[in-house]
């Protein structure tokens, strides 16, 4: 099935909206209508809301998941093109990401991973273009580079943050750490300007807003180093963690077991391509008006929706001034990811940063498509902000641009096909991943986890481990889900006994 | 309550059978007469039959839980001396350990766990005693010795293990790593002896057995390395996951959480005290003979018996004989660990290793007692075995060698208690967590997973990640939750429709 989302280009068929994809669910409803009232009604199909719904499932509840689109995975969803998944979203997973490592175990896919990286054969080679020009090394000088960058930036307590942020999964832990939300990317790049390199300044600038997809003035210093806390503190740990191991098979195949198994309880009802208009919480339960004009009642809701999108939501009664002033607030990644798949077989060993010149600034090798060329992942952000289906020819530049010709002889960088989702332009995400701009989380954290009435608010932009990731997604589904289900068999245990 | 399990000394009150504990359980059961079959009987209270039990009855299946001891938590439980919870087994947790971690989020116990270590203050230092003499080193000399050390012992493929082991979760991924699993940690050693100074000698051989609780001989060197990739492949990653933040409140204020979630779903029938003698698979479900003369039926069974304990149980039919070889083969866990409350306050820093001549090998300050005392935490293990309660001399001896009097000048080492649980004695542990002897698990992983018509089998010590460890449990439960529920509602819903 080929969902709405995401654009493809190929030389032949030209820009094309939509893209094949194992997470489109038909029939897109399996309503019927004589239920009036459910238990809990959960407002999105990513990770979070398939975790909350199938865990309410699983445990007894009579659950509806209502989502906008016509798919799961939110964030995360992957191509099937030819049967191969580009990742149009959220891709890498790590067993040190504990809730995703769990689901992943749950279904058997432990092995079903692989490493973007193949540094076996081609040119095995990092390209860094800068203002100051363009060089090759090999990707042992990379990562020292990359290492020796992030360490000066991190080292904020001679421990390389181990003292400020000792538990990440209470993000304020040690209050001496509360300043550096104050702080922007920016301002902790001015503190040790002096003691980096220029190449060192160009690759860590263009790693952070790899992290952030803001620009470094956006970029909360604290979360970048809440995400090195995660990591384990190292650039090793990082890479690992971050960029490294995905699934054979997409995301999509993985977001599935999750729904699969929801339904299989019989317990759960769904309708897709239903944008929600309106949220109330009622003194007996929720009432849930979508855009279509369906009105759901249940006991309980679990909403789902994104930091960026709950504007467009009303609710009654009003969201509390703290809720209101993040949701203003909003993050600021405005990630662009762009896969190319290039008839160069030797650029499978390649990874880059074109920085701060290009509209993407980092890219890598990513796999081997099924017509034998290379997939290369690419990303740009706020920084050099574009939309890529707004102009193919800038996009396909974009490209190229990471490729300084003086390194490949006579082997023009050919594109053969483009894939992406302009997260920016989705009225349902309206951004990508969850990234903090300073002052956001030590100032409303609390407000954006706390519920409306009988509203629960769940969602990876405020988990507290993984924030941003599908672990943080998994995490706040999880949450939500037994919140809510204690609740309910309260609420149904009361009747019963009247 | 007071748990039959462990023993605590005093000077006042001389050696005592038994520990206050949390995790006792009262009434030691709330069965009634009248159900005759259940859908599931799990047998044992530890984290595995805690987290499958849990499962299942949240899941909407009737759930039998049946354990030997007076208590849950298995091989993790902790003392409840004066509130103070000195660990008696499995102890250490980290985010790193995605089920674990999953499930103290669940709880919202993220930031009720400490550090092990506290160096502000006092002695500040690694005391090594050797056959060379004893010294004592700054933290971070200690770090230095056992960072060099460790890198020298798994540098197997140019990259400290991450060729041969780069996805922990499939023991066996890269097939070349088998030969590491004919290995002992011996073996090892002797490939790389000349390379060691007799510092890093001695804090190797005493940090290998202080992971194997075994001899070098029987010590599998794949699962040392296991560990070592579960671990990040660093010294650092090694001490942040194993051995650094343990539970504020005690395992068994963990452990109950799960007890307690089961309960209220009214799901859950238990029996404490009651060990099991037969196990039989027939061709409706299982028969359970209990040694008091209790029968219980129920259509299928989850049996978390320790792998060093099921020779005790027999089964009908008999086991494959794969899995016969494996429990005949066992693992090689004979760890010892004694608590010792110390008066001195300086030793709150302190680490030290004394070995090989002394019983307990490795140990560290672990706490400040509601006394004021220092809480040391000591280990040994087979290298030169004892039974702590035999001889309780020979223990507070044991303890005072770890410190060499010329580095403490007049303060003498004056023992105010000493709490310790011995395992090995133990019938329903035989051991302490898994460690697999050469050759073990590359022949008989798959056999020990392996179920038996309708008995699953399911714990730590033949998990596919955290193996050994509380993770390991709690994944394994998953696992067999999951698996049992689904057949149980495939066999209730076909009978539904006859």
């Amino acid at each position: 099935m080929t969902s709405r989302d995401g654009y493809t280009w190929t030389p032949s068929a030209g820009l094309k909206p939509g893209v094949p994809s194992l997470g489109v669910i038909t029939p897109k409803s399996n309503l019927t209508s004589t239920r009036v009232e459910y238990d809990v009604v959960v407002i999105g199909a990513g990770y979070c809301g398939l975790t909350a719904a199938r865990n309410c499932a699983l445990e007894g509840l009579n659950v509806l998941l209502l989502e906008a689109r016509d798919r799961i995975g939110g964030r995360s969803w992957s191509s099937n093109i030819g049967g191969y998944p580009f990742e149009m979203g959220g891709t890498w997973v790590h067993w040190g990401q504990s809730n995703t490592w769990r689901e992943i175990m749950r279904y058997g896919l432990q092995g079903e991973v692989e490493s973007s990286f193949d540094f076996e054969k081609g040119v095995k080679h990092f390209e860094l273009n800068t203002s100051e020009g363009s060089v090759t090394m090999s990707h042992d000088d990379e990562d020292a580079l990359l290492d020796s960058a992030l360490k000066k930036f991190t080292n904020v307590d001679g421990v390389y943050g181990r003292k400020m942020i000792p538990l990440p999964h209470t993000t304020f832990h040690n209050p001496e750490s509360v300043p550096l939300d104050a702080m922007s990317a920016a301002d902790r790049i001015a503190q040790i300007s002096s003691k980096l390199s220029p190449q060192e300044r160009a690759v860590l600038e263009a790693s952070v807003l790899l992290c952030s997809g803001g620009t470094l003035e956006t970029t909360s210093f604290h979360e970048f180093m809440h995400w090195w806390a995660m990591c384990g503190y190292t650039y090793q740990g990082w890479l690992d963690m971050l960029i490294t191991w995905k699934f054979k098979a997409g995301q999509s195949n993985f977001a599935r077991q999750f729904f699969e198994e929801a339904l299989a309880t019989k317990r759960l009802s769904y309708a897709f391509d239903t944008p929600i208009q309106h949220i109330a919480s009622t003194p007996s339960g929720v009432t849930i008006n979508a855009k279509n004009g369906q009105t759901y009642r249940a006991l309980r809701a679990i909403c789902t929706i994104p930091l960026n999108v709950l504007s467009s939501i009303t609710f009654s009664p009003p969201l509390s001034p703290g809720k209101q002033a993040a949701i203003a607030t909003g993050h600021v990644n405005q990630t662009i990811k762009v896969h190319a798949e290039i008839s160069n077989k030797d650029l499978r060993s390649w990874t880059g940063i074109t920085y701060p010149h290009n509209e993407l600034y980092y890219a890598i090798g990513d796999g081997t498509t099924p017509a034998g060329n290379t997939h290369i992942v690419c990303f740009g952000g706020q920084n050099k902000h574009m939309d890529p289906e707004a102009d193919i020819s800038r996009t396909k530049s974009a490209v190229q641009t990471l490729f300084t010709p003086d390194h490949y002889a006579d082997q023009t960088v050919d594109i053969q096909r483009l894939v992406f989702h302009n997260w920016s332009k989705d009225e349902y995400a309206k951004g990508a991943w969850f990234f903090a701009p300073p002052g956001l989380l030590s100032t409303h954290l609390d407000d954006m986890r706390e519920r409306s009435g009988n509203v629960v608010f769940a969602g990876s932009d405020w988990a507290l481990g993984w924030r941003s990731f599908i672990d943080g997604a998994i995490e706040e589904g999880q949450r939500a889900g037994v919140e809510v289900r204690r609740e309910v068999q309260g609420v149904k245990g009361a009747r019963a006994s009247l």
